[in-house]
């Protein structure tokens, strides 16, 4: 399997031309705050000043966990392929959020324990009925994890727009985002796990012990891809792969909440560079999230408690996505609008 | 003039009701965070479990400030007529934003020291050429402020929606806020001025003495209304009226930045319920907007380091309303998607 080659967007010429643009607007220096690190960020993604959000879609990954054997969801799995359903029909949150702001809706059965048949709007490619139990045994093979990531990037390749946001619906996939975690980052367990869709206290406690012993168990694992097929669930290592090749394509990648992030984390242990195309939608109320991304150096737009998944933190944050790119299209220039700079004194 | 009465939203039947249809979509308890919140606020000013955004609105308030007299300001003050000629070219970020979440813009004259003539675009409001240096004698006479809140009263009355955002344009008008928030909170005048549209160390710090001087030099003035005739502008007394009536009309308050949020304080101060109407849409850049928030006990929606003013923290805002307006509208429930619901051990 061949890992896209991600290029760094830095480029010093253009960031210059960039704060131009963006100063030169008819407003005070700075005053639109991280809009105008966003706007300078998608100038440097798509190697221009006139960016364009063209055609946003979110992919939602849906896939089943062996590892809720160990009683660590306060959902049955079932609710994995129920809430599939409730995709194809329109009535999740995701579905809502994503209408409201003309954003396309993928959702991808990557792995559920359920047998759907044909279905109109769903992406059929199931790896496998769920994974293993990764307190036992690794999650999935090394080629499965392969075929994982080979279906993300064709799905990324697929995509006929320019900013793609990522989601997911799995239970028992906090778990294995906390274990990917805590072995990628060497953060504590108890760090790294939380309460996912509800767990009691005794509940989280219990989780942090399955996940603490699972990374003990398998010790000897260390390259990134093995650490993802033995931790991993098929949503989390096809939105890896789906990633890397949108950032190899130069698009813009929107990171939603707790588990699209340990996909990414996954990613960025193999290709460093892919950090520079995501925009971080939102920072959950997640117990590891705001860990995680401080670990990537990452500052999220929205924090507002939402735990959610789906990608629903993705469609939030896109009128964010389009008012960055909107204000450096659109808005007027001090000398286009016969607007007074700065005085000299006092002016900062 | 009469301060129209302002009822508070609470109501436990409703909130009982509101609780319930929130906790029976289609997501784990409580995992859509602050966007719950708003949906159940909504509710309770609207009265009912079907909210509606219904065509929302950005009031933007321009006025002058005799305070520009003491060099309070990086700007020029024509930067404030200026700027009213750009929001009727269609050329600030506040037009830009508005329209791309599908926002009227109605942009008022409150008391421009500039002739725009008959204009397109531009309601006339205008109740003198700006105001008064109130480092030396008050802003307004009381009847002027009587006028600008009554103009302010009649245009939320002629408001068709029942959304109202809060915006404004005045060069000099962070000196009039910080004035309004250091007499009225008795917040230190260090903690209540900032950089405004940019000013230097060295010009915060002057800022600060021309605050603290006006305030001690009128330090008998007591009642808000006497407060807002002596500190204020004319954008900020008629904003202050709009905000009252519309919420007196159980309308939605989206209060933007520190401008927006000093004219909140003054309403507050007359009509302590007004509070249960306001969404706040953003935290500013702004120095004192942090402190005037809690004060208020405001919790923001968004914190992007915006201090543009102008109503682009409302617009900005405005689809997440909508976001809560829908969830709550649109999404399907445990029942309607037979979902299952929570496993017994371990749920919290």
């Amino acid at each position: 399997m061949h890992i896209p080659v991600i290029a760094p967007i830095a480029h010093a010429a253009l960031s210059q031309s960039l704060a131009a643009a963006i100063n030169n607007k008819t407003k005070p220096l700075g005053s639109l705050g991280r809009l105008e690190d966003l706007a300078s960020q998608l100038g440097l993604i798509q190697q221009t000043t006139r960016v364009t959000i063209d055609q946003p879609a979110i992919l939602v990954f849906a896939a089943d966990h062996g590892v809720v054997a160990e009683g660590i969801s306060a959902y049955p799995q079932d609710v994995t392929w129920q809430m599939v359903e409730n995709f194809l029909a329109n009535g999740a949150a995701i579905n809502v959020f994503a209408r409201q702001n003309g954003c396309a809706l993928r959702v991808i059965d990557a792995g559920v324990n359920h047998d759907f048949g044909v279905r109109a709007g769903l992406l059929d490619r199931k790896v496998a009925n769920g994974t293993n139990n990764f307190a036992i045994a690794p999650a999935m093979s090394a080629q499965d994890c392969a075929t994982a990531l080979e279906h993300g990037m064709a799905m990324a390749r697929d995509l006929p727009g320019n900013v793609v946001g990522f989601g997911e619906m799995g239970i028992g996939n906090t778990t294995s985002a906390a274990a990917l975690m805590h072995k990628l980052t060497g953060q504590s367990a108890a760090a790294c796990v939380g309460a996912g869709t509800g767990l009691t206290p005794d509940g989280i406690r219990h989780k942090e012990r399955v996940v603490a012993a699972a990374v003990a168990h398998h010790a000897s694992v260390r390259e990134p891809l093995d650490v993802l097929a033995t931790f991993g669930g098929f949503e989390i290592a096809m939105m890896a792969g789906a990633m890397l090749q949108a950032a190899h394509l130069r698009k813009v990648l929107l990171i939603d909440g707790f588990i699209v992030t340990s996909a990414l984390l996954v990613a960025a242990r193999l290709q460093p560079a892919i950090l520079d195309y995501c925009v971080f939608a939102h920072c959950s109320g997640e117990h590891g999230h705001a860990l995680l991304l401080e670990q990537l150096g990452a500052r999220p737009l929205l924090d507002l408690g939402l735990r959610l998944g789906e990608g629903t933190g993705s469609a939030l944050a896109l009128p964010l996505l389009h008012a960055a790119a909107n204000f450096l299209n659109e808005m007027a220039t001090f000398a286009s609008a016969q607007v007074s700079g700065q005085l000299g004194e006092h002016a900062g």
